[in-house]
Order: C-alpha cells, then structure tokens, then sequence
C-alpha cells in the first residue's frame, strides 16, 4: 500500500463543487457537523483514502470490520455543491497530516474544486451559552466576504495556537493552490462531544453556501447531552471534578 | 536492508491453505494459540520477515542470537493446510503495521491463500468463568457462515476501539485484495498471559477448518498460571493492589 | 509537498552576505534578535521554507492564517549584508532538523554566503545581572577572530550538552561543505522570554559585522518582561514556586 | 545530506581485522572499553559515519563543534587487527538504529572483516565485586570457541530483554551476511559509568584476539569513581536514596 491511497467507488458530477471537512477535533465539532450533512441531505459515497499514516486497524460495525479511511461525499442540495470528507481518524504524526491534505486537495482540485470550507471547534475551556462561530480565511477577499454576512467572528490572535490538523493544511496548503479556503469554528467548552457547537458552524455554512438543513436530529442529540450533563452536575461535589467527568462524553 | 524482507527457508507445497496470524498482543492469546499449533501439529519453517520497523534488537537463547522477525509455517492436519505467522514482535509503528500485514499478504497470496483466519484476546478487565469467543470478519458470507456454526459471537460496539495491529490490518488489506478474513478473539482478564483463552479461540478454529489437536500442554500452563493467581489472591489484601501485581505475568 | 520546498518571494541580491539564523529555542534568544534586525533594519522577504516536519498548523493573525514556515529576510545595513532565517516553528523530529538545516545551507550557497552565524540561548537556571555571551566556532580561525574581539566566552564543556537544533546542525552541517560558522549563545535563565540576552548577542553580532543597531524596543520589552517578574516576586512565598510561574511568559 | 553518510579520512589497510563496536549504552561499558583501546594503543581515524537518525545536534569541546558521529579507527597490536566503531550517540530510533548497523558492516565488509565483536554491559541492579562476563554469540560454533577458553559464561534467558540497539543487531544483521559475530557483557550494577566492567570486557578481548594493554588509567578512574560511590555511602542513608543519587554519575 502506498501512503496514501484514493479508492473511488463513484464519479463526482458537479460542476461547481465547494470542499467541506469534518474530521474528529475538538468537542468533534467539525466531525459532527460533516456527518448531519450526509444524514440531511441525499448523498453519494465517491471515494475512500487509505493512508499508511492512519490508526493501524480496523473499526468493527455489527460484526464487519472496516479499515481505517476517510471518506468522500458528493452532495447536491438547493444552490450547493458539496464534495464532503470525514472519517474517524486524523493522521498520526506530521507527515501523515501534510500527506492526507494534499491528497484531499488533489481529490478535490480534480473534481472542480472552487473554493474549501473546513469546519472545527473552539475551545473556551468553560460551558457555552452562546455558540458564536470563529473564522480564519486564507485571502482578505475571503475574510471580508464573511464579515460582511455578519456571521462569523474574527478575532485577534484567536485561536490562540493557530489550527491544528487538516483543518488547518487544507487552508494553508490550498492557499499555496491558489484555492480560497477558510475555517468555521464553533466555540465548544471543550470537554464534551458538542451538537449545539456543531449546528452553530452549519447555520454559517448554509448561510454561506445556499441550502437548508434540518437541525431536528442534532437537536436531539444535544438535548440528550445535556440530560448527561444536568445528572453529572447534580451528582458534582465541584466543578474541578465534574470537568473530569465530562471529558468527552459522547 | 529492505523496510521489510523475506527470507524464504523452505517451499509452501499446499493446496488450498489457510492464513493463521498470531503474534503479542492482549492476554499474549494469539501467540499461545499459535505456537500450540507449532507444538502439537508438524510444522515446517518456510520463511521469516525482518524488518527495520521492528524492535532493533536480537533475542538471545541459550547463548545464541536471533534476529527480531516473524516466522512463516507450513502446517498440514486432517482436512487442514495452515500457513501460520506468528513471532515475538509486533512493529513499533503505524508504517510499520501496515507494511507488515502486507508482507504476510503478499506471502500469503504467493502461497495460494484462500482466507485469513488472526487470533487475538478481547480485555474484559474482570477475571473469567467462561471463555467465550468474540469475532469480526470482512464479509456478510463469512459472518454468517461463523454464526451458523454457533461457537462465536458477534457483538454490538465490541471491541470498542476495533481490532489494532497486525490482526486488524490483515483484516482491513485482506478486504482490499478481496481475501475473506476473520479475527477470533478470545475473552481474556487483560492481566495476564492466558492459555485458557487461547484453548477457546483454537477449538472455534479446529471446528472451522477441520482439525484436531491435543489441549493438554496448554490445560497444564493454564493450571500453573492459576496456581500463582491463587497464591497471589491469598497473599492479597484487595482487588485493586492484586491486578497490579498480576499484570501480565506469564 | 515535497519534505522541504523554497518558495522564492524575491531574488537575493547581495555580493557578500552572511547567513544568520534566529528561531525559537532556550528563552527565544535567537527568535528574538533575528526579529529584531527585522524590525530594526530594512529588509525583503526574499523566500520561504515549507516543511512536512514542521508542525502540521496554520498560523493565524487578524483572521489570516500562514501556513509553518521559515522566512528568508536580506538585509543590508552598513558594511553587512545579512541573509536572516527566523520563524515561529523548529522541525519536530531528527531528519526534519537535518532537512531544514540542509536546506536553509543550500539556499545560503546559492546566495554566495561566506559565513554563519545562528543566534540562541544558554540556560544558567538563575536570573541574569550581566549578559555574557557563549560563543562555538566550527574552526580554530573563526574561534581565534572572536576571542581577540574580547567580547565572546569560549567557555570548557558549555554548554553541556552541545547545540541541538538548527542552530547547532548549520555549524555541523556548514563545516562539512567549508562554511565556516559559529553560535553565539546569550545567558538566559531558561525561565522567561529574555530580551536582554537578545540585546546581548546583537551587541556581539554588530561588532562582529560592522552595523549598529538600535535597542530601545527591545528595551522597552525587557522592562516590560521585569515589570512581571517583580510583581510575580512580590506575589511569590518562595524560588521554587516562582520558577514553576514564571516559565516562558512572554 | 543522506540518511546514512560515511567520510572518509584514511585508507584501512589491515589484512585481516576483526570489527569491535562501543557505543553508548548500560553503564557505558562498550564505549569505555573502545575508547581504551584508542587510548592505549595506535590508532588511525579513518572514517566518520554522520546520520539523519543520530541526535541532531553538535557537540562542542574547547569552543570547537563537532556533528554528531560515529567514528571509525584502526588498530594494529600485537596479532590483533581491529577496526573499532565509537562514538557519542546511538541512533534515535529504530530504522536508525537498523541503518547504522547496515552502514557499519558495509564499511566493515569493505575492510575485508572476518568476525565481529560488540561490547556492552548487562545490568545486575545491584553493586558488583566480582566482574563476570556474560556472551552471546551469532554461531554455535562461535559459541563453543569462547566457551573453550572458559573466560565468559553463557546464561540461560540472559540478557532478559535481548541485546538492543547496535550492538545486537551487528550480530543479528552481521548473521544475515554470515559474518560470525559476539558480543560481550560486563556485568554492572547499571548506576554508574563502570570502568572496571570496561575492564572486564576488555581482558577477554585480548585473550581472544591476541594482544595486550594496560589497564592503569582505566583503573585509576574506577577509583575515583569508588571515592564518589563511598562518599555518597557515608552520606547516604539508605539503599534506595543512593541508587537514586548515583544514576551515572561519570
């Protein structure tokens, strides 16, 4: 196997595709967010990537075993165009995460790719009431174009350690492309698998890129959370504890 | 020296062999139950993989080195060919994984391989009665042909973190070269080196492939390590300080 | 991405330069002086170095991310003519180290550089009074032409445990291809971003190239940085627990 | 700069030498021994072999750098020819460590080597009075010679965890070439830099292969190193708080 390997199970037919990527991260914001897309809206699996870089094993569902990839999504919807990648894993060293984007990129440079959103969580270290969405852009067009919806938030020297992660190469190594690309952050406490950080960053995106999701499901989701949450804190002694507690419940 | 290389001692004259992977890996179980088939069946040692992403070391026994590697046998027993892998090392990285399994492939696929069969442990942090036999496979065909027979189980969400390793991976890149695969694990405490586990997990692969061989070698380890449990267990004050001392004694 | 890409943003046009190298290390002494010249001194942004040994990040300032790098910056002031590296990230691993070292030495080549010198820190474990600088030297000539300036230490068995890092591998490396080089290393207490030891190994690196320089912003920094470190004391019940408080604020 | 490089500084000319390898390692036993032998007899520096995988750094003695190396020298005394590999630094991981053995043979086979002999120390855990010798050899032929002259014992599951780093796999790898190889172990308590263990290797050394040394000025730094172990003795008050004062002290 090569380090990175693309399998295609289809052909991606859309003529003006944008790049949407959810991989795990923080509070699993992105990776939420990527998969309510595939649950939402009609959806075509087009290909995988394997990569030597990946977790060495295999994830099992109800007996069958599945090698650790990403996946490929087309998805039309209203005005958009989505070509989606998500998975359960990031790449294990540097490398592997230089590798994984560049061969995103090269899958979505070949597809038609215009433009990249990638999507992550914030954390703020304590519970949000509020889901405010941070961006960073690789272009000052970009950036402007998304202040001016009034959505997103830019803010000094946020996030403090820059971005992480594919999240962040699909920016930086698309910028080196040429390809426009930014990052949509929900904020998210950072201790919890976190719904409601991820519908905040979805309201941006459909906003952005024209079409309509339904949240009724991440709702759910997130209402259930809370149920956790509520019973942690009932039983907590103080808050140092119950922030071990929550450590990604999900 | 190559990544991976294979050095061939002798030539795999089957028919229509079986792959059985065994190597270190939880309760040490796919190990034990490789080496009993080594033990109790005639075997021929047809080659051994050395690798650079192996630990850089050599064994020593009685006074004489052994180059870390993976041993290749040839096993032939009632209506069973058996190719088995097994060793004392398992690679120190993901690339390393990776390549391991598709070196075994690769012999395996030379050899006339028709399906793989890795052996393994499942942890259930608890000591236990009754050594049931959790599996996975590649494929619907081969789940239920597992089923039917009634000697295993499939469960929901189990293992919880997938199959890592050379047991996952030969799996997930069987899948990709189209070579049915199953992982048979049995239930084993996690804290030590379990014979009885292993006991499970062959007479699960006798029963599939054909063959029958002798117990009593493994019974008769499985009693010294319980002789040391029970000393251990008397000399204890309490649960917690006895998993630590136990922890893998073998 | 290859392991390594320059990305040239201008062409270099120096007759004589010198290659100084600053980035981040013991109290980001090399960081620190290298942007200093920057700030001080006019200069072009002639290229960029990209790495997959780099960390796998974008940086992000105003709402703009830049992928990890290593700029490039000629400078000429005075009778010097300086070629200077800085950035925010080190490689993260052994070969990343020698692949950037090897790199920024190809390009000061290509640029007709004649000689090295990388800027960093020596920790002392105790609050400096008076800066002294540590120098090492690839040969005896370049060792000999500072101590006669009297404003170097060449100083038995410091430090310790040699020079790691870029700045260490450009003397090792630059002397297998006969670039003579040194480091000059300012006393830093380890504990905090330290100004004065910038200011310090300027002071020698002026003299020693035949530009001046001024100081007052790094001056400014460093009363900045003691205006912390009093109230800290104030606060503080003992050394030890200030140690742990003060390490790298900046 | 490759991965593995070797500079040459002279030419080898021995008709018929035997390879001896001390490079750091338990009570620095093996690099004691090797550098005895340079101390105590002629030697030429005829090589220098420079990695990617060895720690990126310099080191630096009276002002002067020096990159991180291993080197080669020859020796002709008495019988003996030799060619030692020495240095500062092991490999900083496997592939590294399996890279420098290969590029130590290739230089070794070039030099027309007959048989190889590693040197190191195994670990007792506690202070040792009388220094046995501990070996492992690559043949049983090689075995049964060492064994014969009744100076070194060969141990039953000794060393427990294998031989590791180059030392072992100069035999594990030399096998592979058919090189018969050996290492030899001093026994050491594995808290001190340990001369007198050094010492033992050695006096097995050249009963083998046929010369002598003096072993003064390595005894007279086992004793200074005994004045440390006794001063910290008296001051000591208990077994535990020594061993954790003594951890190589050198």
């Amino acid at each position: 196997m090569d380090e990175f390997e693309i399998e295609r199970t289809g052909s991606v037919e859309l003529t003006d595709p944008v790049l949407v990527e959810g991989l795990p991260g923080v509070g699993h914001v992105g990776k939420l967010a990527a998969e309510h897309l595939l649950k939402e809206l009609k959806s075509d699996l087009v290909g995988r990537i394997y990569s030597t870089h990946f977790p060495p094993q295999v994830g099992v569902e109800e007996g069958l075993t599945e090698l650790a990839n990403a996946e490929l999504h087309t998805i039309t919807a209203d005005e958009a165009e989505l070509l989606v990648v998500t998975g359960n894993h990031q790449a294990r060293d540097a490398p592997g995460h230089y590798g994984l984007a560049e061969t995103v990129l090269d899958v979505a440079e070949d597809a038609g790719v215009r433009e990249v959103y990638t999507l992550g969580g914030i954390p703020t270290g304590e519970l949000i009431e509020e889901y405010d969405v941070v961006a960073a852009a690789t272009t000052e067009d970009k950036r402007t174009a998304l202040e001016d919806r009034g959505l997103v938030e830019f803010r000094e020297g946020e996030p403090a350690g820059g971005i992480v992660g594919v999240s962040g190469l699909l920016l930086g190594l698309g910028d080196r492309r040429s390809i426009p690309a930014a990052c949509l952050m929900g904020e998210t406490s950072g201790y919890l698998v976190d719904p409601k950080s991820a519908r905040a960053v979805l309201e941006v995106l459909q906003d952005v890129l024209g079409f309509e999701i339904e949240f009724d499901s991440l709702e759910q989701r997130a209402e259930e959370m809370e149920a956790v949450v509520r019973k942690i804190q009932e039983m907590d002694d103080g808050a140092a504890a119950a922030e071990e507690d929550l450590r990604y419940i999900g």
